[in-house]
């Protein structure tokens, strides 16, 4: 596998653009296109938020036909809550990127991030989608990502190629997300490019598996935003054998989209609001990959073991109560604990003051790792979090003011 | 129903006292000692965290029984995760309040809260246990509730008295717990004792439904601590006709153990880490009870939401975010959302910047009401819960150092 720069516009036949169509009150990218040269086949995996944004409701009917050719999306306002108007408004931004790229409005797709409740600036978008047009380039991918940003600090792109079914095989993506994932900023818009040749129900799959093992290990736990998007488009150009279900090429082809989707969501994890500490949560030895995963989310979510790791304490306790409440049958006396290479519990039990010393040492770290051994099993989980610090409280308590 | 002072002592028959037993660093109460002067039936409700504390499972244990005399309580160590010593010390704790009441063992509850996973000073406990019996008192209430205290800052006491069965009938209880409830330091222990007469059976089907009512329904959810407990004693002094189940007398009982545990509850959201709000939160319109319930532990668990409460922005779209991810089937244009008096959305959708201004008033007040709709039937529910504050994050990460 080779690493490429340019994100999604690395992927051959896909363009792209970003640009300041007026909808953030700064004069910043606020508006990005991403356009296929031809057809391609489409995937997409939705949150599962029961109030979901107007561009999720259209994207998830458009996707039916499994087709597409281009990505409209902004940032600075998520077009939720917005009702019937709302759905209108998505529908004529499809409408006129159709026109201004000469497509059909069914081939646009449509993603929105930002404040919930408003109504979109339409003469704004109206007088900007055509000059965003004229903007795309083979070269757009960082202006696309840049234009996705809310509260994100820095850009998200992931490229990597493959030799797949006889013929070199790229996938390229952007993203955006703000770690601690905030539903009133539509949490997570990742759009993912490849110039494989496969079956809609193919990419599907994949697309839905990449998910499972990246944006869904975010510590997130069900808390799906309105917004929540990941869509990928295969526009065929490598021309590549078919890839047979289950063979190598197939599981070659899932290793690379795989690898993107999980770059993009630990850029994801990095950039968490206010965050001061990356980690790596891996939690191993459970009955079932399903409990092991249960059990990092509740670790990654709780509040009091990311303020410990703001407050660089090898507070192991609270772990273990966290553990203790995750819903999977667990046994007490088994349970190991290690920061990075230092244990602090064996068999349920603190290793005492001067392993969490050392411990302590590893959490001035602006990243480390962290490892829960359940004993019970093969069953393991990665996910990828952050801590909680003042800054988190100071983002979200005035955003929006 | 007459409100009484005195907490648990307000209870004919019941004395209690703390100590300072050195258990803390600093010399402070950290020891409590609840006793009834005759035999009393006792009923329990514990963590459901798989990693309970030694106490846990030993009062487990003790009220199969179902009758019970005296409760000890220690702060400023959890005595969790400390394996077989732990357990050791818990039954030693336990022995010797029976010896110097004159007492045996079995007829003693152990509680306590702190930190994890340090063993505890059993020569002092040793010292104190003595000492505390020799000071109970029929005034020893607020002792008791102060020896309890973990990083509470009010002292937590209720009493309430009704005729019941032809006499007058007491409840009265004392409470630690500070509202973001944190899982290592025992969260929350909850005592309460009654001369009221009824049986084992009644007493545990009496205490379990008003702890549904009452603790837990702050904004817990799952987030259970390895030393929650609420435990309660009936001495039967009152003398009162034996309680037909489901007949008033049986209600009107519950109503007083309802009203001490409800006032319990609500005083340790006030007493929230950190919270410069107090927010009651009123689910109605839903399909069920338990729907309700559910939407209002997912609003009063959101970050977001709490974030936006303490830069005092009635910032709505949280909530609706949050509310589409509850797990419950709602439909988006029949919320609506009311703080206050004042409704910022209606059908779903926004009622616009003047509304959001007038709530805005609402939540500068250290404490307001916030009310869903969710226009669907008739299944209510109301949760206690507080904002999240840059003090929260402070107390949590420097706590233990």
């Amino acid at each position: 596998m080779h690493i490429l720069t340019g994100g999604i516009t690395a992927v051959p036949g896909i363009r792209a653009a970003g640009i300041a169509a007026g909808i953030k009150k700064t004069d910043v990218l606020d508006l990005a296109l991403i356009v296929s040269e031809c057809d391609a086949v489409a995937a997409g995996v939705f949150t599962t938020n029961q109030v979901p944004a107007a561009p999720v409701l259209l994207d998830q009917r458009r996707l039916r036909r499994g087709k597409s050719r281009a990505i409209l999306a902004n940032s600075g306002n998520a077009n939720a809550c917005t009702g019937r108007r709302g759905y209108r408004d998505a529908v004529e931004m499809a409408a006129l990127t159709a026109r201004a790229l000469g497509l059909s409005p069914e081939d646009v797709l449509i993603g929105s991030t930002g404040v919930i409740g408003k109504p979109l600036p339409m003469e704004r978008l109206r007088a900007a989608i055509p000059a965003l047009a004229a903007r795309l380039h083979s070269d757009g991918g960082e202006d696309a990502a840049r234009a996705i940003m809310t509260t994100d600090t820095t850009v998200k792109m992931s490229a990597a190629r493959a030799t797949i079914g006889g013929r070199p095989v790229t996938v390229g993506g952007i993203a955006k997300g703000s770690g601690m994932i905030h539903p009133d900023m539509a949490t997570m818009l990742a759009y993912v490019a490849t110039d494989a040749k496969l079956s809609r129900t193919q990419l599907q799959k994949a697309l839905r598996r990449a998910t499972n093992q990246s944006f869904n290990r975010l510590p997130v736990d069900g808390d799906t935003s309105t917004n929540d998007m990941a869509i990928c488009l295969a526009n065929g150009l490598a021309g590549n054998r078919p890839l047979s279900p289950g063979g190598p090429d197939a599981r070659r082809f899932q290793g690379l989209l795989d690898h993107v989707c999980r770059e993009l969501a630990k850029m994801i994890a990095w950039d968490g609001e206010g965050a001061t500490k990356y980690v790596e949560l891996v939690v191993k030895g459970a009955r079932t990959e399903s409990d092991a995963l249960k059990v990092a989310q509740t670790i990654a979510n709780s509040n009091l073991v990311k303020t410990a790791w703001f407050g660089q304490d090898a507070n192991w306790g609270r772990i273990m109560a966290a553990i203790g409440r995750a819903g999977v049958r667990i046994n007490q006396e088994r349970i190991g604990i290690t920061y990075g290479n230092v244990p602090v519990v064996r068999r349920g039990l603190g290793l005492g003051p001067s392993a969490e010393d050392h411990a302590g040492v590893i959490l001035k770290q602006r990243e480390f790792g962290l490892t829960v051994d359940l004993g019970l099993g093969t069953g393991k989980a990665q996910v990828w979090t952050m801590d909680l610090s003042m800054d988190y409280i100071k983002i979200n308590a005035s955003y929006r003011s």
